[in-house]
């Protein structure tokens, strides 16, 4: 199969670093093109990420040679579509949020589809914020989405913050099972990589924590409601629960963002065991469509008294499975336990893999 | 005026160092006898703890002159109290529950007051678990507990678990200006100290937490039921609230213990405002009594959007005061905070030390 | 091919649980013996390691049906190697020195070749403490040692200790390239996963560092002599030098030891540029070999300025390579660099492996 | 007695932040003057510090109320000299090298006396560079720089760089001693506290070290050269020796700059017994003089075999003390010792403040 070209804007960035190398050896896309600040355009990727990169893996010598353009330059990433090098871009773009939401536009309008981990059209109403196991449906407003721009092939997608990744799957997975999910008490204990680089100082985080990350709580509250949403008259439309409170802390852990979770149920409330039986059975499309970066298993269920950890347990079938365990009862709400998952992986470039996997399944992406 | 002498069980342990560090120059205690294991026992303090203080600050010589007595052997304290060198014991045992049950007992019979730090008697029923701003009054429940148990000076009091105390008294405040709290989430982010001497092991708290700690999470449900009792027919009876869930985990910290909370108030429920108001202004008895250990202010408020931090707030007021922070509404319940305490110091010795403090204010001890 | 069976003496420690690991999918060898203390024996490994697994990789379905030896009984491997199932054994051996010894002793003895991580044999004379890379040839003496010993298919092979592996082969690499290496300043800085589960304290390793690891100077200093020594009458002979002064210390790192190396050669002395040519062109026989677990190149050559990083050079070429940087003329001897190799894998079972791998080429495993 | 009136160039930044909470209660100095960049100039210190006051330890409130300078305005500085409230200066200004060379001139020559932490002047012939235990003969070049220079109350003197805190004054003490330091080779472990706010990225201290710190290397090279100089034509000529050779470090240590020494004699060698004397016996003019910040004991010597260690042993005499341990032979050079100093303490504001005190003593300041 000839692989499909894919573009990075910002892509000298540590989400956009995420992105290649995750994307080495993917059986359905390539890297063809890099876009990043107008600093590193015009260079050789290799020289533009000269002591910046930040991964243990390295990137594919081919993506080195690619010339990075200007992210701000839409005519240039047009000129790469035109010559077969860019069939869709991963936005991993770091400025203010206006400018991102304008140029993730400009993107779409010129007929490249934006699969977007920013946070700047999350809360666009038709703009899907897809996690697949859940909302793969949403991907269908992407129609109504084109129609109402004008757009013809263009479109964007989204991804939600990181910070809830460790978590909505399996309440998901309670949901579909039959349990409502009322009301929903977290406390995230998250590595610094979310916070980019050079990001959280050191001086922060040698023995200490920091009970507090800007903006984080917000969104873990807002953006399960969009994601558990319905598609009411061409726009996404908030689901009325779970109401979620959430505390956010930032711990030293490098990678693996950490949940404790206490879920009030609705009427009917499943046991502890059924909990587990739920968690450890739960498939969804992804699986069945048997999407490269799927998890196997997009639950799994540790049964040791002090799991899941980050260091232990958040490469989990590479990264994109949630590890869950603890699964006790709640003392004021119905069930505790604790979840755990790769923030860089599935939290931010292997999810936006994965929501881009689906899409050209769905034929959206071609 | 003459100090009075004390003795210290379990002097070579953790939490026997500390006190010994604590009590270096307080004006009214003085060591003067100590105890710990038969392996210890028969060699000058500074002998048997060679290579195994931990703490920056060192032990004073004159208790380095100490030999250690045999903790098992009360006979050896009642000599030492017989000689003037044992007025009252601190306890920081560490053996067996019922051991150090029985042992506790034993020195108190003898007419030797225990000061316990350990966890063995928190739940006997004429013991009072003290918090001096919070429960001084449960003091008095020594008469009784004498009178039963037929002992003439002894008794046993103890301090509650140390993953509470970053909570307890904030939330003590809030009650005496009125507020019934109702129900309360927790999530503490406890430090290594905790856990003791080897205690955790380093491959667990490099790029890690662990969010589980054996015993933890029922210890933070059940005790604050204990200490917000009241005296009734000679036992202390547990208050009916607050309900409390916790979950616990071990955060690379040297030492604090961080805690998330959020408050259902009943029917009446103070404004943020009131909130910062009522902790900034919360004084007890500790404070009128102007005990050396008492904190000026037992709640140091903090208006920055980050902190408290373990390590740039733990050591307030010497260690003994709670640092609280990021006060704010809840989306569930009605109040959010972030809580911090030394454990080691206001969650440990520095706690024990406040406790003695009151009882000798009170006349219980002499 | 058909895959030769191996057996793991030790296979609940950390060594034991990183050789299970590594050797999942290997292509030559196959774990289908597994030996431990008599606490586990009798029983299947997945139960036996149940909560003991530190690794993020588990161990394969198929090891984890095995049931545990006892590594005392010798009689339990040879029934195992006649029933096909132990044509060797790796050594990861946790007890007395002298214990080890006997025992690796009296499995050679059996018939069961001994390739050990332990360093109980590391000083026996007719023992090879191999680098394959650097000392292939020493493998030889197997011969002289079972003749002397009377032992027909029995051998001991050794490793050296892991605190060397960081700069032994660039030292090599640069004698090789005829630059005698005369004297040798060290500084270890090592990972705490080189201490075992539960090894070094995290009180110890939070905000600190520990200038002292047990044995591990003298180690350093005198296990180079042997490795480049010669065979000589039957036994290994020291080489003249290099001399070394070896300060080690324990650093809060999981894996990955490093080096800060100063040499000083003999009257010909090589440039900075000349050092990086030979370093980036080294290979040796395992390369030649094509070993499974040869690196395909043994030194990696980094430009950066500060780099090798134990987090992100540590994983080079699967942690069999070793990564160099910072190469710089010394002010007081000819040359400065940093050295950087994966201390559980090339440093103890990777390097146990890669000697298996070596021995099975020149024939003495079968 | 009446305090003298000090300044703070650089009062915002992480060493001016030190030096005020150092000054807090000093008998001799009392912060009046406060002076920083135009972006707080005219703010009182407490809003132009908010939310940037890095340390355990709060400023004074009447530091709180002093309204920041413009450090750009040597004016400003000199109506605050006028008006009582500025005898001299603490320098810890973070801009261009050149400009802080010039800066601290104009301070000087406007007839206020600058004591200096940066390195601009470090390499200025008639400038000190002070370690009062060694080199405060090195003051009275002030006389010559004064007259040179055309000033008549003004001056420059400065401090080393932190690295070499370490062991300077163990080295000075064995030459003191009769025992030429010919050679000597250092590796340091540095703590993060020294590269400032935000510094050093958390991603490159968890589960990492760096083993690069630029120019710290160059820095510690050098420096001793000069502190062991002597004054001969109103310069300060370099010492022939010790020819130093050093690998620094950036390890996950919040304080406290720890280095491994070997040193090579002159033709006399002191036996271990000797070195551990003359460490243990050492005293200096600061110690006659009994200045406030001098350590009653210089070097604190460690018996333990794996001391000393940052988090134990920096805070020794409040941070002043050098501590020193593994003292034992070398295999290359003669003697191997550890030693490790507070680098923000002594390293840095503490070691500027011993230094005034030495030039309020000698006269210099008044």
């Amino acid at each position: 199969m000839q692989k499909i070209p894919v573009g990075i804007l910002g892509a000298t960035g540590m989400v956009g670093q995420n992105y290649i190398s995750l994307l080495n050896d993917h059986p359905w896309f390539e890297v063809k093109f890099v876009a990043a600040s107008p600093r590193s355009a015009g260079k050789p990727y290799a020289e533009a990420i000269r002591g910046r990169w930040q991964l243990a893996r390295s990137y594919a010598p081919d993506v080195g040679k690619l010339v990075v353009a200007d992210a701000n330059d839409v005519e240039a990433a047009k000129a790469a579509a035109k010559r077969g090098d860019c069939a869709f871009v991963f936005s991993a773009l770091e400025m203010g949020k206006d400018e991102i939401k304008h140029l993730e536009e400009a993107y779409a309008a010129a007929g490249i589809p934006v699969v977007s981990n920013a946070s700047a059209n999350r809360w666009t109403d038709d703009v899907p914020m897809l996690i697949p196991e859940i909302n793969a449906a949403h991907a269908d407003i992407i129609v109504e989405q084109r129609r109402k721009r004008g757009w013809d092939k263009g479109f964007i997608a989204v991804k939600p913050n990181c910070s809830i990744q460790s978590y909505m799957i399996p309440i998901y997975a309670l949901m579909q099972a039959g349990y409502e999910v009322k009301r929903m008490f977290v406390t995230t204990m998250q590595a610094v990589s979310g916070a980019g680089y050079p990001g959280v100082p050191s001086l922060d985080m040698i023995d200490n924590i920091v009970p507090y990350i800007g903006g984080e709580e917000e969104k873990s509250e807002l953006e399960p409601l969009k994601i558990l949403g319905s598609i009411d008259g061409g726009i996404i439309k908030n689901a009325a629960g779970p109401l979620v409170t959430a505390h956010c802390n930032r711990v030293p852990v490098v990678d693996g963002h950490t949940a404790c979770v206490s879920l009030e149920f609705g009427v009917k409330k499943p046991s502890v065991d059924e909990v587990k039986s739920i968690f450890a059975a739960f498939k969804s499309l992804p699986q069945e469509l048997d999407l490269p970066f799927a998890p196997v298993q997009p639950i799994i269920l540790r049964e040791e008294a002090d799991r899941p950890q980050p260091r232990k347990d958040r490469d989990a079938d590479k990264g994109m499975a949630v590890s869950v365990g603890r699964i006790r009862p709640c003392k004021l709400f119905d069930l505790r336990f604790v979840g755990l998952s790769h923030n860089t992986v599935r939290g931010a470039a292997g999810g936006g893999i994965l929501n881009a996997e689906l899409l050209k399944a769905k034929g959206y992406i071609q």
